[in-house]
């Protein structure tokens, strides 16, 4: 779409005399069939279509991609996708923060935590990165053992919403029975303190993360809490009503969550 | 997150006993500032950042971006994300048709025109690929040329939707007084028929595209349409109610609009 367009800016250049292109560029064909790209292509694509929700539930990432998951993982672009999401919640909070003033509603920002503010990486580096069949008991095991590092830019971000006055809300799909790991795990890893920790109760066994969170964000709200910003590497742990004011998706390739 | 995972699936290798890693890894650092970075790695990250709009409202690509963004216009990425969004779409199209089954409410897809039918790819190639001030005047000179060649993935997966039954309504920001340069472009390009095409009228001026969009899927729900699909390359093309059942996000990092 066009029109309307935002797009004043840089004006780096002068432009052409008319702007119009005289010679008429053709857009690079697509494959015949997805599948007969190159992995590295395909896969990149692929990632794309799960940040954006294109891709709907999915169960296990495509078997051709395990090796690019692992690279993309532990090089240095979920780093740089991370600091950039974390940059752009700053940007926006630092903001929110001085036009909501001194009102009535307290301003909170919601993390959810595995792969938000906790990474599970070391974990899913000896799972197949997501190709494997999820295990439950040795997942159950890791997030005993509490000590999943903390995605660096996440701790720097939630560092500097507290300092600019934010009331931190930790809202995960974790279970009750593991609040203490939990704790445990997040002061390891260098989160220093939070409003509220919020763990799914027997009564929410069942929910989609969509509902269960949907419900906790209203309670927040009848609490008195302005959920300004909400952060979280499933669009399960962003959607649903109510919706913070602004929503920023962390990267993750490994696995999804309705 | 993680818990109540639909990460169950391929299953290709045995866990390790317990799967629960041994030696911890540490996740890359970040970069201590995001604009140390390569322009590579950033840019990438800056692109991720618009496609899951973390990023927000912007008004003109990072300078030092202009580079990344020709290159991936021009080069196999661009089609190759389009490809698999298409195919995205259209496995969810054949099921949830199969799903609606003879019903009262008439099937139907909404398409976005400008980045998502058709791309403009050739105008941006010689206007800075975004990063020059938006000239209007220039650009309703090559709307009017009636040249932009279908993206082609976009046409494909129109053309199968049609065959599947759907009903296909283009809606976009264009004004009326573009209507017959659009309709001409539409067929040059090889889109041969449509349910209705809905351009902005005299009253829309000054709405927000979210918000004339809306009032238009409002408009055609009360007609008796069932949106399945919507597919645009701007959340302003999918968010706001009533939204289709699946929205599908295309590729766009040469502008933004709100």
């Amino acid at each position: 779409m066009r029109l309307l367009p935002l797009v004043l800016a840089l004006s780096l250049a002068a432009a052409t005399a008319s702007g119009v292109p005289t010679v008429l560029r053709t857009v690079t064909d697509v494959p015949t069939a997805v599948s007969s790209s190159s992995d590295a292509l395909f896969c990149d694509s692929w990632r794309l279509s799960v940040e954006t929700a294109n891709a709907g539930p999915w169960r296990a990432i495509p078997a051709r991609c395990a090796d690019f998951v692992g690279d993309y993982m532990e090089g240095p672009r979920y780093a740089s996708d991370s600091a950039v999401a974390a940059a752009d919640s700053l940007a926006f909070a630092s903001g929110a923060m001085a036009a909501a003033g001194a009102g009535a509603a307290k301003p909170a920002w919601v993390f959810d935590i595995d792969e938000t503010l906790l990474t599970n990486a070391p974990y899913y580096a000896v799972n197949g990165w997501g190709s494997q069949e999820f295990n439950e008991t040795s997942f159950d095991e890791w997030v005993d053992a509490a000590k999943a590092p903390a995605l660096p830019s996440s701790l720097k971000l939630y560092n500097e919403l507290q300092q600019l006055g934010f009331h931190v809300i930790l809202l995960t799909g974790r279970s009750e029975f593991q609040r203490n790991s939990t704790e445990a795990n997040l002061l390891f890893a260098g989160y220093k303190s939070w409003e509220k920790l919020i763990l799914r109760q027997p009564s929410d066994i069942g929910k989609t993360a969509v509902l269960y969170k949907s419900e906790r964000r209203a309670a927040m709200e009848a609490e008195g809490f302005k959920i300004l910003g909400n952060s979280g590497d499933q669009w399960s742990d962003l959607l649903g009503t109510p919706m913070a004011t602004r929503s920023f998706k962390l990267p993750n390739p490994m696995y999804f969550i309705s």
